[in-house]
């Protein structure tokens, strides 16, 4: 089939599933913009600026599989990177398109705006190559095959990749084959090998366990872990950049693990575990309580996404996902004493008792249980997270959390994507008064998108996740003390959008309520004092104070 | 004298003329933070995101010579890169510190948060690289060579560098040598052969003519050049990235040269010149009218940083500063006809007629009579740029822009850079709606620091620069419309600023005396419809089309 470049391009993409483009109109891009305003099943969303967009992509893909940005070149992907970096920490696809000056202007070396004007064309690329699993420049003359190799990287590798196209080469005309079939591929050998060494593994084990990290999202195995798990009655845990992926309720589940900044009985049992069937899992400074985590000797299964590591021999060739269905299918002809059961959870946290003073502890008891099954609770760096990460999240809640890259400001725009990937959904965000600062303008594109979202805006008067670490009363953790119930307004003067300030448990109650009651954007500002802070806090930064600074502290508290 | 490797780093950075850091409090930075805290004479000022802080050190720097920023790894470095890219591009120094992981973990290629949890401590290194004129990660056995190497690139090619701080080296105890001095120095022999080359060109030319670029500025070079052309009578003009450097009026003042972008007087002076002394000129697509310049053949004298192209012959091993010393002295003595003097430029615009429309033509030319001398004039990309760099500004104002990178939304934190390097001034910023939007946030750290600024924001429903070149009318140049008169009091309740909303004449002036009246920030939203522009906005416009999509199309207006 003839086609030009640029509708290839939107072809492949919608073919991934892609149905949204996060960002920036730039005089580079315009071109492909206007081919997505006439491309039916495929959409732009302008954000207020690149970093956000890159975000909304990425929140966006954590339900959707896939996300997609559009900017313009120099100004845009460099402001966008470490929203791209992050992704890639975190193992989220991503697709980032970059309008780049026209190829007559690259080929004669011209001195054009957007660069160093020095004639070089390459050193965005040379950052792009730092985070990404593939990167391309589209040349007329390879356009179709570049694209197919870099779209094939972020289906098989399901992270970050960066596509620069030239303004003018958009209407080339071209061959365009089908898209590509991507189907990673074990070796047959070494997979019965290695299903063999995890299968014996198992069943010989008193005590298995499984340990879920994103991987798990990344590559879409959602499914055939619960399969594995229920069907053999394994217990799992879940590190913290794994929670929701699978159910949270049921004899299997353990809970959150972390090394020392887990529950004792989740700690218990882990660590107990003879064999650890690990998926992807990797044991980060911020997810394992600064590397506390404790798997007893030779119990490591080491699952990862095309390799085994498992009795001290590692075996490549072979995909996560086949060795989970061929473990599954042996499993079953195999005899093996079926696991010992846990405990069930604890019954949820009771509600705080009448009376009781207005703190961040009472509030976050409180807020669980406005939380609903099924709905999207996507929670900053610093307090919120650490709330959230301690919280019991009713059946099918989706918890979108960026604990490795740990950028504060990301969950607002990740909200907006998380917002137009499923708008069928409710969605819940916590965000510190420190984070909102960062990407506040955000808030404008969830009210133009009537987005359904109740917003908590923690106001502790600055960075307390840093003065916990250090400073508890410098300067430089302090911010300016906004109007933010005020801001819904502002951004949206026509819609009067629901927004309350709180101080106290009884105007929380009254918040709730209408909150609850009103579908769209809900604002909640609720205001603590600088160093309240949800249960964990301080301990984490005795940790990190030990860890960034070797400085032996008690708690800043 | 022995000093820990912080306050080596900080006594080396005041030696410099570092008087603010601009940055974002981070888990890697904090002990250098209260090590700042501690010091006198030298400020952080907390920015509300990593992106704006840098933005404001390059607008401080513009004014101050120097700027710097701090940042925490991964996170922040990231997310100011196109930042640094732009003062990068634009030749503005720029000293760029990351609070890293500690040293121990970076030994260990532990997996910490703010990296991609592989190990990989160098990646962020290798994208400044491609933007800086050095980097350095300190270590603790070679620290002070590394700053001072660092340092001496900055001073010595001003522009931006960028230093790794890993976290727990802050205390470690080092000798501390004085900082080194920085002398560029010139070859005798080429110096002399170069000044020769240039005092013959400008005696034996009919009509010479000096042409400023960025470099005056960034190599401090004002007071040389502006003797240079007093002295001798030769007339000088500017490109646009050079406004305001050299006083815009006497009888050597020609105006703004940028090709078939220059009014037609200028232009035909400068293209008729038969000695064209170009110091460190560059003609990048935005500020010459995309490639329009006409140089006559054989004109040019191309004085850069550290060499000068004459004649066919490029002489390296000289300083622009030394060479233009050697040739003002060589001059002195060499009997030479008084150049052609110039007619003087227009008077200033006349003010609008009383009763004419609300529209931007008229709007523009009232502005331009609000103007003092002495103001600092900060214009974003778009409208505000076109309509200020063709407006008379009187004496000893400092025009702000940013037209080689050309990033929407610098405007705003720069603003805040230069409020700061100046206080003593008045500040006056003109900002698009689409601009504002990107770095919205900072209006709360101008108002925090009770900034002396007027800022008039240009509402007109988008990203009106786009729709000149692409899709007048397409959604994807729409952008939501905020009540942006309403910010100042979210943003700062306490202090009530002054603020306006105009949409006639009548509320301009109203308006602008009040402004006038009152020194702090006065914020005046000025509405207009999508498609009026300045003068100059369609040409423009049409050339970005065909030079970026080849399209030959008349203007979209």
């Amino acid at each position: 089939m003839r086609g030009s470049i640029g509708s290839m391009l939107l072809d492949r993409l919608r073919h991934l599933g892609v149905s949204r483009i996060y960002g920036v109109p730039g005089d580079y891009n315009l071109e492909f913009l206007e081919l997505i305003e006439q491309t039916p099943g495929i959409e732009f969303v302008g954000t207020c600026n690149e970093l956000n967009a890159a975000y909304a992509a990425d929140g966006d893909a954590r339900l959707a599989g896939i996300g997609a940005v559009l900017v313009t070149y120099g100004v845009g992907d460099l402001s966008c990177l470490s929203a791209v970096a992050g992704a890639s920490a975190e193992g989220v696809p991503l697709v980032v398109i970059s309008g780049m000056p026209p190829w007559h202007a690259i080929q004669s070396r011209a001195l054009v705006h957007h660069t160093l004007a020095d004639g070089n064309y390459d050193n965005v690329l040379n950052c792009y190559r730092q985070f990404t699993v593939a990167c391309a420049r589209l040349n007329p003359a390879t356009a179709v095959a570049e694209t197919d190799r870099v779209l094939q990287a972020v289906q098989a590798l399901r992270r970050p990749v960066y596509i620069q196209f030239p303004s003018d080469i958009c209407y080339v005309a071209v061959d365009v084959p089908p898209p590509p079939t991507v189907a990673a591929v074990s070796d047959p050998g070494l997979l019965a090998r290695a299903a063999e060494q995890v299968v014996r593994r198992i069943s010989q084990a008193r005590k298995p366990v499984v340990l879920i990290d994103a991987m798990v999202r990344q590559y879409g195995l959602r499914e055939r872990v619960q399969a594995l798990c229920t069907t053999f009655g394994i217990p799992y845990a879940a590190l913290s950049t794994a929670r929701t992926l699978l159910p949270e309720s049921g004899p299997e589940w353990l809970g959150q693990y972390g090394g020392a900044a887990s529950a004792p009985a989740v700690a218990d049992y882990v660590q107990a575990a003879d064999c650890v069937i690990a998926l992807g899992v990797r044991f980060v400074d911020s997810t394992s309580g600064y590397f506390s985590q404790q798997i007893a000797p030779g119990a490591m299964v080491d699952v990862q996404p095309f390799s085994l590591t498992c009795n001290g021999e590692n075996i490549q060739g072979i995909t996560a996902a086949d060795l989970l269905d061929s473990v599954h299918q042996r499993l079953a002809s195999v005899r093996m004493a079926r696991p010992e059961r846990i405990a069930p959870p604890a019954a949820p946290t009771a509600p705080a008792p009448q009376g009781e003073g207005w703190a961040q502890a009472p509030f976050w008891r409180r807020v669980e249980s406005f939380l609903q099954p099924a709905d999207v609770v996507v929670a900053d760096n610093g307090s919120s997270m650490t709330a959230m990460l301690h919280a019991r999240l009713p059946a099918g809640c989706s918890l979108l959390v960026q604990p490795v890259w740990a950028a504060i400001g990301y969950s607002l725009p990740a909200s907006l994507g998380a917002c137009l990937a499923r708008p069928e959904r409710r969605h819940v965000l916590f965000i510190g008064d420190g984070s909102f600062q960062m990407t506040v303008q955000e808030l404008s594109t969830l009210l133009r998108h009537e987005a359904n979202i109740t917003i908590f805006l923690i106001n502790n008067g600055g960075y307390t996740i840093e003065r916990m670490i250090l400073g508890p009363q410098s300067a430089y953790n302090d911010i300016a003390n906004w109007r933010y119930a005020d801001l819904p307004q502002v951004f949206d003067p026509d819609r009067a959008p629901r927004t309350f300030r709180v101080a106290s448990m009884d105007e929380l109650e009254t918040a709730l309520d209408q909150a609850a009651a009103h579908k769209g954007v809900n604002f909640i500002e609720v205001l603590f004092t600088p160093m309240d802070a949800p249960a964990g806090m301080a301990k984490m930064g005795a940790a990190v104070r030990r860890y960034d600074y070797g400085i032996d502290l008690p708690d800043q508290t």
